[in-house]
């Protein structure tokens, strides 16, 4: 299974197009859109939200992964294997925290350039036929690295107390795992102080509450109402946590 | 075959999800992503929406559906087999019109929690591996229940004298059947008494009209124009049909 | 392989239901959502962004492509065989620089019409079954028309200097060929002079340039903004282009 996480949007050619070239190289291969509105050109936000969307996949999903605002730069490429599982993507910090997870992790570079590569969509012209052909098992791409080059993850906590994600309804992903906050915490953003509620269900209509989502991770929600703009903020926005 | 019709929206990771799960459980079956804007949280809109939606789908078919805001509340689970197709989704009265077109329906509940089950995604977690199970022929996952036991289907008239959806460009779907009308029905909505045309092509560019649409319902559009700003209404919007 | 280029947006039942027909008439084929929000309605921007969407495609592949405002009235259908790829949808003037590309083009009108043919969505009841059966090598649908009659292509030159598309992110492409330009070269646009960098990270944030996009066409941007908020322009937009 080849799954995409880009911000690229679903709108536009650029999915399509991944998608053809996928098709013809890997046709025995589900292709999965994962998720195509990583916050545009936000690298440390995806790089957060990336681990946990991938609780339910399976061995041997390679992940092609683009946040990539310096496309065409001198910026390098990297493939990493951990535990079973394979990412294509920049090397530009989008797999920090996919690098922070496993203590098994392989990297390599890719050991290829296509006869014809563009300088603005590398997603097409140079990952998804490395992603086509590792999930074919082919790993002729792949060009080894000094393993001992440690990437310098200084900066990059396993949790960040801000806002890495807004859905299209207004609900805030932050990246503070669930399972840290017991139900007392308090969620203190943008002068609003907000508690734990189960499920949406369990406030009223318009009521702020904070829930551990369907990926693990502390989100900021309101029942049946824009939580983005009840609260006025944006990807970036920074939180803190506290108890009563 | 898989078909999806959920109010997630495209955006975001959570159609994406589904198709991860599927994937891997029923990897040989076709999944259609038929409809992921139904009116968000709008049961009743939405249950009058699915039935024409089904039309050119074959017999055993499996339709995962969607709509719930109650979800992680106790609101039950529920399958329906009707006539070689299966629905499977919240027991919340969104089945209430595929319920109503049949006499040879069969009830089930679902007698099966997965090992993780999220309380905010069952569609995930749930509902996707039972509908996966059902398109691969395996029916282990369902309990019988009491088939004397009737849904309360009092208030669910065939038809519905309102906007039920409108779609991205503005066209706005009734819950009236096309071949109940004739062609000199008047259609009042919003203080415009509006008349029928066949096609889009047919009336002046901004004119607004009525036809029998594509799946079966009265739309209520106008030609290159967006009807639903221009009668200023929204999805629950009374219709009165009229004739001179 | 079937690749859908249409006007239909993501959103709504209506791609879906494409899905459907195809997998249901040509289960083994794999099929691609290349670009659904094709200029809506306009025939001729269109016609000029297909043809540079196709580069990456095998031969054998069926594009079923369809921006139709005339849909219901008596426009013709057509489909079109060039260098082993085969275009399905209506005849308005789409396929023109498909048609003016290749000297080995094939036309054909569809000798078959469905049981049930809507009279607004020919893409689900018509062009979707020929373009099944194309995909499947069976031609049984097609009527020869006398390929001596010329299609009329006065007015449609090579190269348009016009914004033919604007994506999501408010890129502008040009109907002007990258490789007609130099390095050099101007290009005007709403009382902008804008000149050429090679990528995006090449110039500041918020500054415009031209570039020759992952698609061969000239495209209008700006780094990290929108450029059509910026020149405030639209589809169909004049451009200019002079070299100092």
């Amino acid at each position: 299974m080849i799954a995409l996480l880009t911000d690229y949007g679903q709108r536009g050619p650029y999915v399509g197009m991944l998608h053809s070239v996928l098709s013809q190289l890997a046709p025995e291969e589900p292709i999965v859109d994962l998720i195509h509105d990583l916050p545009r050109f936000n690298i440390r936000a995806s790089a957060y939200l990336i681990p946990p969307l991938l609780r339910q996949f399976e061995k041997g999903t390679v992940f092609l992964c683009v946040v990539d605002p310096g496309v065409g730069s001198d910026r390098g490429d990297i493939v990493i294997e951990t535990d079973g599982f394979w990412f294509v993507g920049p090397d530009n910090g989008l797999f920090n925290l996919i690098l922070k997870m496993s203590e098994t992790t392989r990297k390599f570079k890719i050991g290829y350039r296509p006869e014809y590569c563009s300088e603005s969509f590398h997603g097409r012209d140079l990952f998804a036929p490395v992603a086509a052909a590792l999930a074919k098992g082919d790993f002729s791409y792949l060009a080894r690295v000094d393993q001992s080059t440690q990437s310098d993850l200084e900066g990059w906590p396993d949790s960040l107390a801000e806002i890495i994600y807004i859905d299209q309804f207004g609900n805030c992903f932050t990246g503070i795992h669930g399972e840290t906050l017991g139900d007392e915490a308090i969620v203190k953003i943008a002068d609003h102080a907000i508690r734990f509620a189960r499920v949406f269900s369990d406030v009223k209509e318009g009521e702020l509450f904070w829930y551990r989502n369907s990926v693990g991770l502390v989100e900021i929600a309101a029942n049946r109402a824009d939580c983005r703009a009840l609260l006025a903020v944006d990807v970036g926005q920074r939180i803190v946590v506290d108890v009563e």
